[in-house]
């Protein structure tokens, strides 16, 4: 009958790990590869395609200028990639934007560039599990008015295998990333050797369709345009930033290993992302609204509807679902990060069973589940709010990045600093790196001005307005945590100004019985002014208790019965108020003491059939400076011999069975 | 910022109401008539058309066979109306059904009276709003979609008067009724006189427009189309017994207010559904599906269009709305006799602020709302599950009433006996009465296995399995509650036999600070053993304990410190086993205290960022025999001067800021 929670959640999550062996939930080069390359390597499923489609209003002969964009946001690519190269070896302990800001920018850009994190893994998440109930629906049109379920199902399954474990989830899902991975580069491999003739192989078709200019747009018109297809191409840059938020994930020397994974990251990701974008546009393939997507016409083209076609399209599929595990990634981890810091709740830096931060990851599912569900599992409505956060951190990362190379700058040859987060050496490269990062700084900038430019209409304001907020609260948070550390501070504490103990207990009972009688009990050990206080709501119970009382002359002798004969029926005012007039008119700067005889029913269920007195008493008296609450369970045992039997033998008149 | 709770109450409910001035409360007749009567007399809307929809299949001209029919139910109303007279005067204080087969059947009836009626308490509230707000989308169809929320806010609003007090929504909802009720009683007065061709009026038109057969049955067939529509007609009966439940709702003279009511009612219903069924037979209307009701065709043939149409109308709407109150009345004040006799939850009998069974109403308001849910406010769908209950109620209410009259018949002239729940005398016409009283069991019972055999299928399989759940459960409760009297029982208790109290507290303390420092003072007042109890998840958690314990030498002295080094994250475990041991190991049969410093922080949001160790572990202990539970709460006073300067004044190692 009764549900073993412990059991459950033994058999979900699986044995607890000890904290010492923590150092074997450690990833590998190429675990960790999948666990937080699987969102940059997915964006290859359309980021090409995020640019053609917006070159279109031009007519299909524009689509020529998809290669330079994307060969731009490649570079771009590229000097982010080495900027968090740079970024992990200076912060073996990880924490990215947020800690290089913290360390060289101060708080307010740490804390801008924490929070437009978090809000893009949330809609990573979001984002990427819509993306794969969309390829889902695009195969089985049949399911379309379940997208919401089965998007929420896919959240539910990503966030059962990430509280398994860093580790299970990391083998878990290397499988369909480098399936991905694999399929497309050999895809890319077999165009490229058609497209050069190379081992007589028939040449690629050329598709020479031409779509009209819907459009035909001259001066700041067109340069908006082309602003607004590199901004489309730079949601490939989302999740580059993962590793650096997770060396501490990675298995010892953890910034050599974490730096080796950001190379293969890059490499992997632009090969994908130059070579989609050469072969769709040497044979000039035209997006299709609604249609049938580049990555699939291209594959289509250059294999057939062979295996390796279907191949790619269910391995697309599948790591468009998983691209929201570098969501579940990074997170918790970063949110660990703010809570040890004061600026989320504490419990966020709690690692639970299996090592992982449990409480972010469920956080995370929560917030992202609700996303989905306010845009109905719509990805194309929610990429204006995406890859914002992720552009401000790059530049706020890279701006404090070209600081601490400032500080290196000022080294001489062999010399040691400190800073307040890491340990830097002299470089001799200093000059290069600082000058790249603030190339770096000023181009993420200036791209993240445009994403927000041209998508604000479209839902770039939520996340410009959820960023600042979310800032403001972890100041707020920030500023409870130091009050609670004033206040509990033994600083200035001196161990005789404790707040002294009344000599009286105070029993609320609401009947004479084997419950309260315990509660009495244990009253006359703490005090020798004890007052079992009573509410009389009727003359009828004025008078048992009196009677009632009277039964016991050895065990309430010495305590003073109190009844309070009162007209209305909310007995737990006159309670609260006889305490709170004991408190300050008798025993003022003292604490009282209350004695609340509790009565515990042998199952959750029977409560319901029970007044909540004495807990809605406590929740009320807990407000109360100088208050001190016991709680006297009696409990009914769970198995009785023979109802029938002992029915017989109740006395009708303890029916009660209150115990307040 | 904070919502004062008590405040908000207090305008919605009203000023609380003395228990003495529960006499204030009480209704005068007329009052009392529409609060219980609405029911029963807003049935006449549909009663009619029940019978002609079932008729209507065998063509237009079998709809004469209507009248008959409707004199047979009226005949059973009027059975049912004297039945429940006696019983009024028999029970003075009150019960209806329920207290009449417990008193004079046993209480298995008694229990199937109760959940029967409960049953049908709820489906007039589902049914009853349902249908108001089909007369409001029938007026106004573009709101045809928001129907649920109609009638979902409908159920609020209705709540909201009856927690009210019962004055208050008698006051309310007299209006409409008699509207309704005068309304219609003109309309028929028109109609007769035009039918009988009075004062030179013009006569009533009649439409001989013939709907054929869609099926021609004989033999049994016919029969069962017959008591099908006679089964339909019984709706009509419904609510009739609210009075006989409510009798304590009366000013005194109580008896005698209510079956004068009682009469009242039953002549009003009576000339409503006669009158509308002559009528309309002899005008020859025609059920129309999905169209225009019966009684707006008869109302508009015999007034026009004129102002006493859309009186009609609008009663008509209302007074659907408002034959939920009958619910409303019935259901807490049934749940409230079931809860005094410990089969429904004993928090069902407490009246709340303006002396009315608060819960009972919002448990109704709830399960109402569920089945609105449920059905989609289509109250065509819900009526074959609803009249079952009722009937079957007054089964067992006239079967009870003859047992009693056998009784009386048993007493000499003169002479008085007392049943269990009331008194009897000598009557001289018991035989007459006991005699009417079988021929209604009888029938009551027939129509009873009608209503379940016709719509058993469409539905009334529901109630039929609802009712026997209901009773399983009453008994469930029962032998919990007498579980809980023969523990509390104090028959057999001896005075010495209370468990020793040890002499040990055990402070589980998660750092030293303020709050765990006011707790160990405490348990130092308890006891010469006090254990201040500290799990270590890390060794640097470990050496920070010992470290900052020796501050305080003079506080800490006596105390052993008990450091629990655990290589897993979850606290708790080790806690509780610690506590478990002592327990078991030194301090068998005895009761063990536990001190827990328990952080409260300024208000319920600021609670989400902390960690609720305190609480999850007092949840944990209470669950166990032989445990005391000291709380002893540290607060965060709300207001602080000056937020920058404490921030430098807090000590940062204390900024753990977590009690246990």
């Amino acid at each position: 009958m009764a549900i073993d929670i412990p059991e459950i959640k033994r058999v979900l999550i699986g044995k607890p790990f000890p904290t010492s062996q923590e150092i074997h939930e450690r990833l590998d080069k190429v675990r960790a590869l999948a666990v937080f390359a699987s969102d940059p390597i997915s964006s290859n499923a359309y980021a090409t395609e995020a640019i053609m489609s917006v070159i279109i209003v031009l007519g299909s002969g524009a689509l020529r200028l998809t290669l330079p964009l994307a060969i731009g946001v490649a570079a771009l690519v590229l000097m982010v990639v080495f900027s968090y190269i740079q970024t992990i070896l200076h912060y073996p302990d990880g924490g990215g934007a947020y800690t290089v800001a913290k360390d060289n920018l101060g708080t307010l850009p740490s804390l801008l560039a924490g929070g437009a994190l978090l809000t893009d893994y949330i809609l990573t998440v979001s984002v990427s599990v819509s993306a794969g109930v969309r390829a889902l629906t695009s195969a089985v049109p049949e399911v379309f008015e379940y997208r919401v379920a089965i998007a929420l199902l896919a959240i539910v399954l990503i966030t059962w295998v990430n509280l398994r474990g860093v580790r299970e989830s990391g083998t878990i899902f290397a499988l369909p990333t480098y399936a991905f991975v694999g399929g497309v580069l050999l895809t890319i491999g077999i165009g490229m050797a058609r497209y050069m003739g190379l081992f007589g192989m028939t040449p690629l078709p050329s598709f020479e369709e031409t779509v009209p200019a819907t459009t035909s747009l001259v001066g700041f018109a067109y340069i908006w345009l082309l602003l607004r297809a590199f901004a489309g191409g730079c949601t490939a840059l989302t999740g580059i930033e993962a590793i650096s938020n997770g060396v501490k994930a990675f298995k010892p020397p953890e910034s050599h290993n974490a730096a080796k994974t950001m190379v293969a990251m890059g490499a992997i990701a632009m090969s994908l992302f130059i070579g989609i974008t050469f072969l769709s546009t040497r044979m000039h393939l035209v997006p299709v609204e609604h249609g049938e997507s580049i990555l699939s016409q291209m594959t289509r083209q250059i294999t057939g509807d062979g295996i390796l076609y279907y191949w790619v399209q269910i391995f697309t599929a599948l790591i468009l679902f998983l691209a929201a595990n570098t969501g579940y990634q990074d997170f918790p981890r970063l949110s660990s990060f703010l809570a040890k810091d004061g600026f989320m709740p504490r419990w966020m830096q709690n690692r639970g069973d299996r090592l992982v931060y449990s409480s972010g990851i469920v956080v995370l599912a929560v917030i992202s589940s609700i996303i989905v569900i306010a845009f109905h599992a719509d990805e194309i409505a929610m990429l204006p709010l995406y890859a914002l956060g992720v552009m401000l951190s790059f530049t706020l990362s890279q701006a404090g990045m070209s600081r601490l190379m400032g500080k290196v700058g000022r080294l001489k040859p062999g010399e040691t600093a400190y800073t307040e987060n890491t340990q830097i050496h002299y470089e001799r490269t200093w000059r290069w790196k600082q000058a790249l990062n603030v190339v770096g700084s000023i181009t993420t900038g200036v791209v993240f001005i445009i994403l927000v430019a041209t998508k604000f209409v479209d839902g770039a304001w939520l996340v410009a307005l959820a960023i600042p907020l979310l800032v403001a609260m972890f100041n707020v948070i920030h500023k409870h945590y130091q009050k609670v550390a004033h206040t509990l501070s033994t600083e200035d504490f001196s161990e005789d100004e404790l707040v002294d103990v009344a000599n009286v207990a105070i029993v609320p009972i609401a009947d004479v019985h084997r419950g309260t009688l315990r509660a009495l009990q244990y009253a006359k050990l703490l005090s020798t002014d004890v007052r079992a206080v009573c509410v009389a709501t009727t003359p009828e119970i004025h008078e048992r208790i009196e009677r009632r009382w009277a039964r016991f002359p050895k065990l309430t002798a010495g305590i003073e019965l109190v009844i309070i004969d009162y007209d209305y029926r909310d007995v737990l005012t006159p309670l609260v108020d006889y305490v709170d007039r004991v408190n300050r008119l008798e025993f003022d700067e003292q604490l009282v003491t209350i004695v609340i005889p509790e009565f515990v029913p042998e199952d959750v269920l029977a409560q319901v059939l029970h007044n909540q007195t004495a807990n809605i008493l406590r929740r009320e008296l807990r407000n109360r400076e100088d208050v001190i609450i016991i709680d006297v369970p009696y409990h009914i045992p769970a198995v009785v011999e023979s109802n029938e039997a002992k029915a017989e033998a109740a006395e009708p008149e303890a029916a009660e069975g209150e115990a307040v």
